[in-house]
């Protein structure tokens, strides 16, 4: 993924994630360094509607809204971040 | 939760998520210094089976042998790591 076109994608993440990829709210997972392709993987699960319970109901809708390649973009951000 | 009690039990998640919480393959997540309420959500998620998809089919049946104090145990060693 392109971690520049990513992190103008990510904009709406960090009010939740953090604009470092650190949390705001411990119910919610840091990203900051996590596997690039464990994200693109977690967020396709929440597009498609595989993961639900927890904050599941915030991030369908919200993975909904990515297109394939801004999943990439993002998780290329977020793993980018240390 | 009781980091070391968890220690202990989350000797078989160090097989994928690496000893230090550093996961050794790049589809699965690195665990450490994660948020420990997330890690129990995401944990209680998988033994719900509400989360499908992805590596889920692997992590359902780890997390069913898990007790939710079992649960909490390890979400705690895992935040605790650096």
């Amino acid at each position: 993924g392109d971690a520049a076109a990513g992190k103008a994608k990510a904009a709406v993440c960090a009010a939740c994630h953090g604009a470092d990829g650190t949390a705001m709210i411990p119910t919610y997972p840091n990203l900051k360094g996590q596997n690039e392709q464990y994200l693109v993987s977690a967020l396709k699960a929440y597009k498609n509607k595989q993961r639900t319970g927890g904050m599941a109901a915030v991030m369908q809708p919200q993975a909904s809204m990515l297109s394939d390649t801004d999943i990439e973009n993002v998780a290329a951000y977020y793993a980018s971040l240390k």
